[in-house]
């Protein structure tokens, strides 16, 4: 595969001495070779760049019909013939950037459009386009270098950093991000967390939400995900922390630098993150829990109570996934020995 | 219950003849009786139209006040006295023309919104509408009789076939659709997928996504949901799939034709359906899973190995229906004995 | 922590005097006291106004540094020297009144966006705002002093109370709405149910969806929620039911007043509650189902069968909650049994 010219910037050919130059990369061939683009080891030809990282893949990259294959040096031996080895030390991330070179991504425009609604207190950094129909509210900061997309809001007041990307129909308020911030489509960053009491009458109203949502460096929104804004305190994402989509962040709740929450996760309010945190798509968390550093969550689960670092869990109650396992397995031999007897007491 | 003529088109009163007619249906009554509209077996007037199709809802079908139901040859013999039977292949379907008739849905306007923003390049179809501040990038292809609500973004490149229907706040990038897409309000398609790698300096870096969305004929994306692109491939979904409202399909998934994903089901990169899989409310599929042609996983399942065609599952990890539910029934012994022991020890 | 000014507005200082008076509160200090703001127990300065409502937060009550706490008689002789105890009847639902004092939450300003597109025969009330971009279908009835911010869409016919707030990118089709109604950012209110039909040919044709959505008085929808029109019948929000960011409810559904459907339930079509159920992050309902006044289900529990009024259920399929826990604990017991006989066995 090359990526489609008609919805992807081009810059090639690439020559291989300019490839594996962007990569730090070695290579034994002709540096005059001329690539096309990428592709994955199974689907790229003989005028494109691949990349395999783990030996795992070594069946697959014997049999690649890629032109170069980034690799680090204990799999070099196994690029086949007429294939040239780019030896790096981080294929995958070194393939990122090579990607990067051939297609590179959009870049803002230094324009805001004619329909755009600007407050005439919003500071606008250098090089910063703002796309159709958008709307920037009063005394908002953006920085140099962002890129925002059409029919997206910016709240009053909302702070950006520096080549921020905020893609169509994201909002945020109530926020102060710092730079590279991704929002995706339809991300909401900042509004009202759910929080309410019950009135003397029976009925709820809502409690005072008056807190911020910070973004540090690099974090990104998935499409339709949801970030409430704090209530007495701020909801804090730390840098790099990743959110795929759909994701739901409550009020108050705080990570560490390079989380990562897969699709749909939930997370209630005022639950925090150490670093590295990891929660696998759908899982859940209860509010006010504290969740230890490099914990790895499972897919589905459901976590009721404190984690510590490095924990590995499973299920709902979320537990140590060799127990949730074996539990799993007793149940299972249980169940075979019951139908077991039943046939025998049937026959 | 009529629908409400505030909301919904309305073309009748129609004649008996009319109706049948337009379902192919037989009936033994006055051709020339006339009707008002539909409702279900319990609310439809003796002015209505409703229908039966299975016989499981034959007390309703006896007890209804409608003026004529749809019924197959089977259960004409229950449709009460002063009802007419109108017998008919497939009366759930029949219902739906029929509603049709009454209730026609909205038709594109042949007309640009002059608050939209279309590109001077894109190609938009004969009989198409685009509605206010809706947005049409560089390039993009829009087929003819399409309906495009507002505050829409179509990207740059985009291709969409006839009579696709994109509401309002939906945003469609990277992505070809083949004739009669629906895209529901606030449809995510074809933004970046969750893919990265750790660079050497520890932070992430977005793997690339160079990827496109292809949707199939007829496919419809539900309210919120969301559909990534393909990294080095592209994701597909196949003819006539559905899904419901805020479900999430990673990059690089493909579904046959006629897949059913239910509200809130997750489907990780990668992961491959057959034909007529359908997934329960709140499902969640790990990535890189081979799903078998007309396997059924209950809602809430999460599926975390390949599953045949025809397969019935459902827990976390699922397994096949039977097997959960006995042992479940195990469990409830043993935990029901448990009690009676300490009772008993407690004595 | 005091309410940042940039983003949230402020009618401060304020005296003692005033505060309690807006809560009936009685206490015992400097009538002119003048406070700044409000905080937490654990934040909140001498200037500042906190709050505590159960004894179980009394030695944070007793350690705070605010000036003056909300609080029962009960737990007035727990404030410490030099802050002053308010005392109130529902301290936490005082507070909330002490907030929006000192910070005032925007106000409709009466003015229609010259960019906004309003239908020729739509009627808009007195005092109400329309933000930006924002498009009122025609016949649409929207009542006075409603906030409608910037890239709302409200559908032909759409009728809204006094008083309600459409947040940014918020849609509404097909819906008649009480007073007091808010829709959080993104939104989508009334559009198709999921419903159809497979035809003779094989194909899915989406059954008729001819019904409304009605939202009582005071209803919530979160950010990125989806509430689906009725298909032959309408779907009801009950009075002062909220529902938490990117809950599904499906068509048909009913809900008594007061429930509350935390971030991420679904809730299949046609399933009926009664009053003041609540269900945790990530429940779901089957269809068809009812449900009883009070009830309680737990996070991710997946509800397959009808609950009786005050039930208290978790897991999938939802059990009684202690019947869940029971078997929980059986089965870890077991497994640790198991492991215990294969090492002595390895022995």
């Amino acid at each position: 595969m090359s990526a489609d010219a008609r919805f992807f910037g081009y810059a090639g050919p690439l020559s291989l001495t300019t490839i594996a130059a962007a990569v730090g990369g070695a290579f034994d061939g002709d540096p005059e070779r001329s690539f096309s683009g990428v592709g994955s080891l199974e689907a790229a030809t003989s005028e494109e760049v691949s990349f395999c990282e783990a030996p795992r893949y070594a069946s697959a990259l014997r049999a690649t019909g890629a032109g170069a294959v980034l690799v680090p040096g204990t799999l070099a031996s196994q690029v086949p013939q007429g294939c040239v080895a780019i030896v790096c030390p981080s294929p995958a991330a070194a393939f990122g950037k090579v990607a990067a070179l051939f297609h590179p991504g959009p870049k803002p425009q230094a324009r805001i459009d004619p329909t755009a609604i600007v407050a005439a207190d919003a500071v606008i950094g250098e090089g910063t386009e703002i796309g159709p129909m958008s709307v920037i509210g009063a005394g908002a900061r953006i920085g140099e270098d962002c890129l925002i997309g059409p029919m997206v809001t910016v709240g009053t007041g909302v702070v950006l950093g520096a080549g921020c990307v905020l893609h169509s129909h994201a909002s945020i308020s109530h926020a102060i991000c710092a730079d590279g911030v991704v929002l995706h489509p339809g991300a909401r960053v900042g509004q009202e967390g759910f929080g309410f009491t019950v009135a003397p009458d029976g009925r709820f109203e809502t409690a005072p939400q008056l807190g911020l949502v910070e973004l540090g460096r690099g974090v990104e929104v998935g499409a339709n995900s949801c970030v409430d804004r704090g209530a007495l305190a701020n909801t804090v994402l730390g840098e790099g922390t990743r959110l795929d989509n759909l994701v739901q962040v409550g009020h108050n709740v705080r990570t560490g630098r390079g989380c990562i929450l897969v699709a749909q996760v939930g997370v209630s309010g005022s639950t925090v993150m150490g670093d590295y945190v990891s929660a696998g798509g759908q899982a859940g968390f209860a509010g006010h829990l504290s969740i230890g550093s490099r914990a790895r969550i499972g897919a589905q689960a459901g976590v009721i109570q404190d984690l510590p670092a490095e924990a590995e869990v499973f299920g709902t109650p979320a537990a140590p996934i060799r127990e949730v396992f074996r539990a799993l397995q007793v149940l299972r031999r249980l169940a075979a020995e019951s139908r077991h007897i039943k046939r025998r007491e049937a026959e």
